[in-house]
């Protein structure tokens, strides 16, 4: 008996360990089979089911096996048994059970309403994996590298629309569709779909923050691989980016928000507490993120005497360049901030200083893996939001609020873009055209964040309907408007195949040393962001890089032994050097802008691949956007694109 | 009440995530301190504390501060509950308390004696991380590497020494430490120190086995950054790679192994069946790993009409690289073999064939990629045994043991090293001397494959007393043998600074067109590698990639239409990509040894970083060994080493 027992724990544990194996191997192969497809798709210049459908598709035909195919072994988990000696739930419970000790580890608390006969798969069980795991692991590199890859000249001329689109519009929404889903919840209960449990008007705000995060991923790797319109583009990208870190402190405000008594009153102390609480989360987690940016820029830029550079060790500054971006994702969580916006601003911030100090090595490096990072995580998620449809134990469709969430999406996309594009419009020298706001509108696809926030807690009916009402919409909107993509672009007469440095181009031909561009440049941008261009440009890119004026020129001269201490030797000195500083100051797509447009820098075709390019080259790489896809499409992009439109 | 409820889970709630953050960042934040720390020691060329040693070090302060700074918040936890209704452990618990049901994930069957005060530390058990993490995460990384960057021409001239130490070698080793340890424990025994449990042979075998595994990365990294006599390297890397995997099989193989009646006697039929077990484990994760890195080979290779080769998307080639090597790894576990020897002989495949597949951008992506992963896994993993001398709640600690094992692994080199040596200088034309042999006698570190090996069940008190003293161990070779390195090198009189490719420039240089050097090097090695390379050069070099010469004139002529369709536009054609393919094969690592020695390749010193370089730049790469080291030490090695060493 004794013996069988030790040969029954050892067969456990073997099982054990290839469960494990076998859930990720399943992963694997969701993943080597969507990168075969991506392939496929590649080849025959099919655009009509991106990657991330495509990984969503396997997702859910690998989770109708398993649901289906694997049994449920063990009948005793459905079972609640009682216990009264505990007032609480301890974290880990140790159990006797024909006098041997078991060991189980809490999970969490769930409802009564949730123990039913799915309860034992253990399959099923394994597959849908910690959310913790979204959040902590593989949420960080893609956020990071939209951050890293942002393409600053275009974001940062059409910042405030940017901004506008992500703060405003994103509010809009999210009020926008917890209005409607409170309609559509109250018609619930009319009829009689909710009489068990209650449905608050702060979870339907909740649904609607949720649900305003937009991940238009199929959209813009489409566009990218076009050459779409530039400023649309960007537009549509800096919206995503920001919106999403808007969207998840508006969802973590919302569900600390709790009026004292009654759910359903407004109660102003609370809303204005939950005001506060995004400002300051959004502002903390803006700090953090940005601060670990700064450190990392201080220690690659470190110059201390007798000390070899951390550039000329690429592996240790791609780590540490990797761990700190990291860190200021967990240090944000850790102190109850939001790591995606700290993480977000950390890549922007990186991008912006620290890219200038590494190693070109280094720069390769850390480009390539956070893209090849980012190229994984998506396509997990994409496949696991496939899975999760199945694998889930606890959905709650219902066809009413389903429908509801379907028409607050698109009420809610409509009046936040077409009402602020029009009062944007009336600042904008660059009006925002009728059909790249049609095409603004058709881009609100849901996806990632949408579905994190969701899955995030799913103990609660409303939070459950919820989950599965955000999986239909991102399934709905990814496949059918990711899909629809290529046509709309035809259908609006949207220009494609755009030089994204075309106007640059211009303007280097037709100026010949004038000022025009200067002043018109300037009048594009507001005043607040002069002055911290030129703040950036004259104190902080060269504290922070080797590139910029010596601060020994910019600072006052009681400051200079400080300054002097503080410059890089590069930034002066040797009359070489300092021309080479000149030229990356000019060819700064910050600077030239704002400063200097009188070396405005004409784009020499054939500089990519240059090893010997200095400056110039790695901004130019740092422009590049969507880096992963230009890579990937490098040879498709070489080929006649309007063909295939037309 | 029930709000309170609802507030006290949203807390839960919010603290369990913020858990998840806190742990990743203790991990983030010792990684950061080890990074920094290594860039100060290479600053100082201070070669006494090894990086990994330093992780260990500072895992070490991590876990005593964990353990005596933070409190056990949860006074339930230590207690057991009686639960009659349950007949045995299901995988999930549902408990009902105070009218909430809470749900428990099965963890652990645990032994009485395990029911300590430390239970309730949740932070203790937090950090303790699943073994199978390291299984199926960490360990891949670094194995595949090893294999990937396998210095394949000095392994494969010394390959029947290292099949020798590895296979027979680590089987003394097993059967002389068991031996020693079975006379520990008897003593053991008899004074009293063991009465209440048993510890059989087969503990001490399995003791032995995982014992076995020795893992010199200190001492190899040292050697690499002195550019330590290749041979010495060679045979010591090989060892290390090899016998980890007859380690691990041997171990898997010990656990399996139960005499049917007295768990003491010897039983035959139960030996044999192990040894069948061992072989038959060997062999099938061997062809799995290797079967999976084909089928990477050809897929990377497929030229199919109409079809863009994978190679013109860097990406995507990559992640398939890398997804079907870790799938050969699951693939492997989940069917009841050794993972770890099949992502070896994956890499090691890989490597020889799919490299050469693979576009430039993939080649240089892929070798970064898994130095990256190895660098990051190899640094957890010790950060995490300094952290496991403290945070593990089961440690026992017998002085008696501890001793036995630290003779036991002394005696277990000695008698594994010095006759192997002798036999082997019997029949090796290049004998092993005296020095080198001391030199590997003294390299008998243990590290991440035996704490792996220990820690994937401590259950039971032997296997927690083995766990212990492994851990020690581990603490002990890496500190005292990884910092004894550079002083014993000198003392050994062994030489440094050694251009690994002096041989081949030495033979290029004496010969002319003889064919002297090609009968010596086919003496040195036994006439069924020659075989396998004849066939390998003929058949499946075409076959599997763009070298070699094309299977039209290898095959015979009947096969012809087969052969056209398998082989390689490039392999044959115009006469300039005809001289392209002699060039290379020529320059092949392995061919030039054993096929045409009068294309001898004279390295040129200025070629390291020249982009145009076509097939032998790709070969010299691949040739890099620890290539990680290698570009982390470019700046070092550059400067004058031997003075250091004086």
């Amino acid at each position: 008996m004794e013996k069988l027992k030790k040969y029954m724990s050892v067969k456990d544990e073997d099982h054990f360990y290839h469960q494990g194996a076998v859930e990720l191997l399943i992963f694997n192969f969701l993943l080597i089979l969507t990168i075969l497809t991506i392939w496929l798709f590649k080849n025959h210049r099919f655009r009509f089911l991106h990657e991330t459908g495509g990984a969503m598709l396997y997702g859910l035909v690998m989770g109708l096996i398993i649901r289906y195919v694997t049994k449920s072994p063990d009948v005793e988990s459905g079972t609640v048994y009682e216990c009264e000696k505990l007032k609480s739930g301890p974290s880990t419970l140790l159990i006797n059970i024909t006098n041997q000790v078991y060991e189980y580890q809490y999970k969490r608390e769930i409802s009564h309403h949730n123990v039913n006969g799915h309860q034992g798969n253990a399959m099923l069980q394994k597959m849908t994996f910690d959310p913790s795991i979204f959040f902590n692991i593989l949420l960080p590199p893609i956020i990071f590298h939209a951050g890293y890859s942002l393409k600053k000249r275009h974001f940062f001329r059409n910042l405030g629309s940017i901004l506008t689109y992500a703060f405003l519009g994103t509010a809009i929404s999210c009020i926008v569709i917890g209005l409607i889903m409170y309609g559509f919840v109250k018609a619930m209960v009319h009829i009689g779909q909710l009489k068990q449990w209650e449905f608050h008007f702060t979870d339907c705000l909740f649904f609607g923050s949720l649900m305003s995060a937009t991940d238009p991923v199929t959209v813009l790797a489409i566009f990218h691989e076009l050459n779409v319109d530039t400023d649309l583009y960007t537009l549509l990208f800096g919206e995503s980016v920001l919106n999403d870190a808007v969207a998840i402190v508006l969802t973590h405000s919302i569900s600390i928000y709790s009026p004292k008594e009654n759910p359903n009153a407004f109660d102003a102390a609370a809303f204005f507490q939950s005001v506060g609480n995004f400002l300051g989360i959004f502002a903390g987690s803006f700090a953090m993120g940005s601060s670990y940016a700064v450190v990392t820029a201080l220690i690659s830029f470190m110059h201390l005497t007798k000390f070899t550079k951390l550039c000329e060790f690429p592996m240790l500054e791609t780590g540490l360049f990797f761990l700190l971006s990291w860190s200021a994702f967990l240090s944000a969580e850790a102190a109850g901030l939001t790591g995606i916006v700290a993480v977000l601003f950390c890549g922007v911030t990186q991008a912006h200083y620290t890219y200038n100090n590494l190693s070109p090595d280094s720069k390769m490096r850390t480009k390539q893996l956070f893209e090849f990072m980012n190229f994984l995580a998506e396509n997990v998620i994409f496949c696991y939001m496939g899975l999760a449809l199945f694998t889930f134990q606890n959905h709650i469709f219902n066809p009413l609020f389903i429908f509801g969430a379907l028409v607050a999406v698109f009420v809610a996309r409509a009046s936040n873009i077409y009402p602020l594009s029009f009062l944007l419009n009336l600042g904008r020298k660059q009006k925002i055209p009728r059909n790249f706001q049609h095409m603004m509108m058709f881009s609100g696809l849901r996806g990632a964040i949408a579905f994190a926030l969701a899955i995030r807690d799913t103990n609660s009916q409303p939070q459950q309907m919820m989950f599965s009402t955000a999986l239909l919409m991102v399934f709905f909107t990814v496949w059918v408007f990711g899909g629809g993509t290529t046509p709309m672009l035809t259908w609006l007469q949207i220009r494609v195949g755009v030089d994204p440095d075309e106007d640059l181009k211009a303007k280097a031909a037709s100026q010949s040393a004038s000022n025009l561009d200067k002043n018109t440049t300037k009048a594009e941008s507001a005043w607040l962001f002069r002055m911290w261009y030129g703040f950036d440009h004259k104190y902080l890119k060269p504290l922070l890089t080797h590139t910029g004026p010596p601060l020994t020129s910019t600072l006052p001269e009681w400051c200079n032994p400080v300054a002097r201490l503080l410059t890089s030797p590069s930034a002066y000195g040797d009359p070489l050097k300092d021309g080479d500083t000149v030229y990356i100051i000019n060819n700064d797509e910050l600077t030239e802008n704002y400063d200097s447009s009188a070396h405005l820098p004409v784009p020499a075709q054939d500089s990519t691949g240059s090893i010997q390019a200095t400056g110039k080259e790695d901004i130019q790489e740092g422009d590049l956007g969507l880096g992963g896809y230009k890579l990937q499409l490098q040879h498709t992009a070489g080929q006649p694109q309007k063909n295939s439109l037309a």
